[in-house]
C-alpha cells in the first residue's frame, strides 16, 4: 500500500514500512535525520516519479508500506462484543469508529468485503494508532457471518433511527451492534436477521447523526 | 458565499440562492427543470468561467448562496444547555456537531472568531440542513463569552481525557458543554474559567476519541 506526507511517514511504526521515496532536493533534514535513526533506507527520486505514484499532494515523500491485513471470523475468541458494520461509506465514519472500539475495549469490527468502506490510507491516519489495537474481519457476506455468530450465543442489536430507546435496554450477554450505511441505514437482510431494533431518541426536526456519532454514543452505552 | 455540485443544489433551501450558474452543454435535465419548477434563474457560461470560480468538482453547476449569517451571544435565549467549541479545526466534526446539537435539541453553539473552524460549504453540506435550527454565536472572546454566561447560572463543563467520569454526574441545571480541540485539546484559558472537568472512561491504549463522538457521546448523556 502507498501513503505519503511528511506527517504520515512519523505516525507509521517503522516495522511496516517497505520503502520510502524521497523526492530529490528534499529539504526536510528532521524527516531524513528520522529515517536514518530509524534504519529506514529511502530512494532519491525525481519529483515526475512520485507525481506519478500518488495523486495527492505528496510533500516530497511517498512511503511503501506492508498492505493492512484484514481478519477472519475465526479469529473470533471470547469477545463479549463486536461491531458489524452494514456497508458504511465513508472513510471519516469508518476511522472515527475503530477508535472508538479501541477506546471503548472493542477488539473486532465486522465489515462486508463488497460495496463497503475499506482500510486504505485515509481510514489509517484517522484512525490514530487504533488499527493495531482493533482487528477488521472482513466477510464475504455479513448476514451469513451474523447467522454463524448467533449460534454462538451472540445477540445481535441494529441499529435504526426509530429504534427502541438504547437507554431502556440491559445489553448484558455476547452481543453485536450493527451500524447501517450513512444514507440507507441498515439492509432489509440485515434487519431481517436482527434479534433487535435500537435507537437515540432525538428532538429536532432533522433527526439525523452522523454514523460515527450514533455508533459512538451506542458502543459507550453498551459496553 | 460559493458553493457548487449537483446533489448541494437541491440541497438548499431555494431561498438562500442569489445565483445559480451552469456549465456550457450542461445534461442533466432533471436539475434544470428543478430550478424552473422553483424559479430559479440561472445563467450559462463556459466551462472555463466555472472552473476560475470555484477549486473543486464543481459537475457543470455553481451556486451564489447568501452569506451565512452567524448570532450574537444576545440572541440566547432561556436555553438550558449550550455547547462551545473551543478553537475546533475540522470541518467533518464541526458539521456532526451541528448536527448532534440539533438532534438533541440544542440551539446554540458558541465559537471563537479566530483560529477556529467557521461555517463554510463543506461544514453546510456536512450538517444536513441542521444549521437551519441551530444558532452560530461567533463571539471576540471564548472566555469573556463564558464568563458571561456563568453571570446568567450557566454551569460549565469542560470535557477532558482524564476528566471526572461522566456517568457519574447530576447534569441538571442551566449548563454549558465545552469541546476542546482536536489535537490540543481545552486551552489553558478555558480550563481556568471551567466549573468542571468532565471525561469519558476508556479502556484501551490509543484512548482518543474523535472530537465529534466525544460531543455526541456528552452531548446525549447531558440533556
Amino acid at each position: 500500500m502507498i501513503v505519503y506526507g511528511k506527517n504520515v511517514v512519523k505516525d507509521i511504526d517503522v516495522n511496516k514500512i517497505r520503502k520510502v521515496y524521497i523526492m530529490e532536493h528534499f529539504h526536510d533534514n528532521e524527516i531524513i535525520k528520522y529515517l536514518q535513526e530509524n534504519n529506514v533506507r529511502y530512494i532519491i527520486q525525481k519529483k515526475q516519479v512520485l507525481d506519478h505514484m500518488v495523486k495527492g499532494n505528496h510533500q516530497g515523500i511517498v512511503i511503501e508500506i506492508n498492505d493492512f491485513l484484514y481478519s477472519t471470523l475465526d479469529e473470533i475468541k471470547d469477545e463479549d462484543f463486536i461491531v458489524a458494520l452494514d456497508h458504511l461509506e465513508d472513510v471519516h465514519n469508518f476511522g472515527a469508529i475503530i477508535r472508538s472500539c479501541e477506546a471503548a475495549g472493542i477488539r473486532s469490527i465486522l465489515i462486508p468485503k463488497n460495496r463497503s468502506v475499506q482500510v486504505n490510507d485515509v481510514v489509517m491516519k484517522i484512525s490514530c494508532g487504533a488499527l493495531d489495537r482493533v482487528k477488521i474481519i472482513q466477510v464475504p457476506n455479513l448476514v451469513d457471518a451474523i447467522k454463524k455468530l448467533q449460534k454462538e450465543n451472540y445477540f445481535v442489536y441494529a441499529s435504526f433511527m426509530n429504534g427502541e430507546d438504547y437507554r431502556k435496554i440491559d445489553f448484558s450477554g455476547k452481543k453485536i451492534l450493527v451500524i447501517g450505511n450513512e444514507g440507507k441505514g441498515i439492509s432489509k437482510i440485515v434487519e431481517s436477521v436482527a434479534d433487535f431494533r435500537i435507537g437515540i431518541p432525538m428532538t429536532g426536526k432533522v433527526n439525523s447523526l452522523n454514523a460515527s456519532v450514533a455508533a459512538g454514543i451506542l458502543i459507550f452505552a453498551m459496553k
